[in-house]
């Protein structure tokens, strides 16, 4: 028999809503969210917070409107997650983003949260009411997920899609317990038991690699063009472990001392 | 390719809302309907029905409210469908029915409702907000169905359970369209429809590399340890296209121009 306890993994999952315009969507997320044992939510540049209606929407979920963080901008939001998730209600088909099925979505994370040995934090994110994340905000995301809806009509509440997805998520966590947690699934493919990075360390190493190709001229920051997102999505399919960021940065630091040298 | 057409089936799927107390409920739930694909909504003895709070909810769903149904009981409700499936909030152990998880439920549904030659009409029973479903009720229902909440907070909200019952019947009719048609792949786990390259093409990549890294000295050549072999597990994680590897050449390309400039 399989206890809430069981699922504690669930607290490792990151709710994160975008400028979030109806309070009262706030308040239904933070009871979708409990219903399925999810517990931590965080907000970027809500239009109101905390509000009433909110707190009315949530029903007795109002303790995880509580210990919600507020935050300016995405970045801040997935800074301490390693996995990325973004809610796409388009099929980004011209991008070499993986796009899962909500299914799929759940077996990912529930994979990610219940491997021994590792403490991954995953980031779930839903974008604005009306036209869901930016293309910056997607390039933040490691992997996409898309609800399969009507195409006639695909007017999801944010609530709703958050009450999918994290549904999936308890249903993966569920089937692994129950197959007794053996290491399921290729996706944390992931060498050793080695920690993997966080979003905030896969940032510094962009923004060195960006620097160094700005000096080399293979990047021109007047126009930018999809470089660099194309380079995060590359980077952003495999989880990259702390060792091995450690070689990414080392060969780029010994480039960049030969590069800067005669300045 | 699988149009909104194909999933005409799903209009054979009722949902039945049994003496909704909160018009509000009723107006999610045709939003959370249409947005899978579901038109067909009947409504036991609703406390306020035509209201101004469902049409708003409804979003551009209420078009569902208009052509609902109003009637006194679940026997007049679901007199017309051949297998009717309760939602129930417990786990109905004591009895003996069938109680499905929603993504068995799915299945049933979708086998029940594309199987060639049938013309099966299934009702989706969800009960009062608070109550739920009485035994008299439950007695009509062929099988129930129970989504798994957090036992510590089970509060699902009826649109919610409508949503993820009727997200599972999309699914399982999705899925079973798929598989009388081509095999297709799940997830479109790739890149475009672009190419993978080959090993032949990631060598050229780490010879360049290996080279500029003993250039730099990031790698002495007389004590090479492991960190290539390093390397060609960490891209080898990632199916790179012939594009990506273009932009990663490009790179090295670059930084090569200026390490070597003064040479």
């Amino acid at each position: 028999m399989i206890n809430e306890s069981d699922l504690i993994t669930l607290k490792n999952i990151k709710v994160v809503l975008i400028q979030t315009s109806h309070p009262g969507n706030i308040g239904s997320t933070a009871r979708a969210m409990k219903t399925m044992g999810l517990r931590n939510l965080c907000l970027v540049n809500p239009k109101s917070f905390p509000d009433d209606v909110a707190n009315a929407m949530a029903s007795n979920a109002a303790d995880l409107l509580e210990s919600a963080k507020v935050v300016d901008s995405l970045q801040e939001a997935i800074a301490d997650c390693h996995v990325v998730i973004g809610s796409s209600a388009r099929h980004e088909r011209s991008l070499s983003w993986d796009v899962f099925a909500p299914r799929r979505c759940g077996e990912v994370v529930a994979d990610l949260l219940t491997k021994e040995g590792t403490k991954s934090k995953v980031a779930l994110v839903f974008g604005r009411e009306r036209t869901g994340l930016t293309n910056e905000e997607l390039a933040l995301c490691h992997h996409l997920v898309h609800i399969p809806t009507n195409p006639e009509y695909s007017s999801l509440n944010v609530a709703s899609a958050v009450q999918i997805l994290a549904y999936e998520c308890r249903v993966g966590v569920l089937s692994d317990l129950d197959s007794g947690l053996e290491p399921k699934n290729k996706v944390a493919e992931q060498t050793d038991e080695e920690e993997i990075v966080t979003s905030n360390d896969m940032q510094g190493y962009y923004d060195q690699l960006e620097m160094l190709m700005i000096e080399s001229e293979f990047l021109n920051p007047n126009e930018p063009r999809f470089l660099m997102s194309r380079i995060r999505r590359l980077y952003g399919r495999i989880q990259i472990s702390r060792s091995e960021l450690n070689i990414l940065r080392g060969i780029l630091s010994s480039f960049q001392k030969i590069m800067t040298k005669d300045r």
